[in-house]
């Protein structure tokens, strides 16, 4: 499961790398706490922020049931997958809006592919 | 623990499914990204969404450490729970805002149970 | 792990007592679901606990990571730094808005340490 773990924790940091460019958009567009919108700029890096969350609580539990039931490396080398699909789609997304497509659905590809080997793995398991 | 493996897979299935019901929904009420609201129907779907990962953090870690020290099969039927409370939830919050209430409390009632199994489960791990 | 699964759930009991306060705020602030701002200091709770799910998708997997690797006593430790350090940023942030900074600080360094701990203890393995 190193694999998985070392994965797991490249996520987490570029999860946090995400959270320190919104703090840093809040100062710049001068978004004052509690408020999270007001500005069109800064609700982008705000949206790439909760989007990454509500793709995590799905890609690191898929992960580390495809890793514990099924292949640990093959686990690890999706969840890469995903960390450079964030990547593109973080990119876009504050360039753009409209740039982030690309990324959002190769993320997406990889969390489903993610799933499915936990399903494969966990049916094994079972039967 | 395949069984709660299983569990964890369905609530993420279903946590997805909602996903992408939002998805649907931004476009039906034409809420441009980032915004998140200006329609009260998407606001809904929105918040069931948002609901159910602060949900998410609870169930998983619970339901995994009540499966790890005590009981993998009730671990996952009390997961179960969850999930259907959760489906009841989603309908009844989209279709008339009040009556999202039964669905939020039985997964509560599953959540609390959950936590409650897992504490006793470390408890009795630790002395 | 037990120490590590029981620093966990009091993360988990000290998240659903915010969730709690967010909804009390809901019901005093007079902020009808499924709206979240209106009111600035019901906006002040939502974000209490927005930010705490921010931070536990984080420290979760950080600590169990650190635990599983390296040492759990230690891991469970740093935890309970976050736990103390998220009930004075709340605390703080209710209060008076400024006050949230050194709380969160203080959670942000466990958190880092905690990761840290994780790429140290997944190194040592892989290697």
């Amino acid at each position: 499961m190193q694999y998985v773990y070392l994965v797991t924790l490249l996520i987490l940091l570029e999860y946090l790398v995400i959270g320190y460019l919104v703090s840093k958009a809040r100062a710049r567009f001068k978004v004052r706490a509690p408020a999270v919108t007001g500005h069109l700029e800064f609700e982008r890096y705000f949206r790439v922020q909760q989007n990454t969350i509500e793709q995590l609580v799905v890609v690191l539990p898929a992960m580390w049931i495809f890793g514990l039931t099924l292949n640990p490396p093959w686990a690890a080398l999706l969840g890469l997958v995903f960390v450079l699909a964030r990547a593109a789609y973080a990119y876009g997304y504050i360039k753009t809006g409209g740039g982030r497509h690309h990324g959002f659905m190769f993320g997406m590809y990889a969390t489903i592919a993610l799933l499915v080997g936990a399903m494969i793995g966990t049916l094994k398991a079972l039967f």
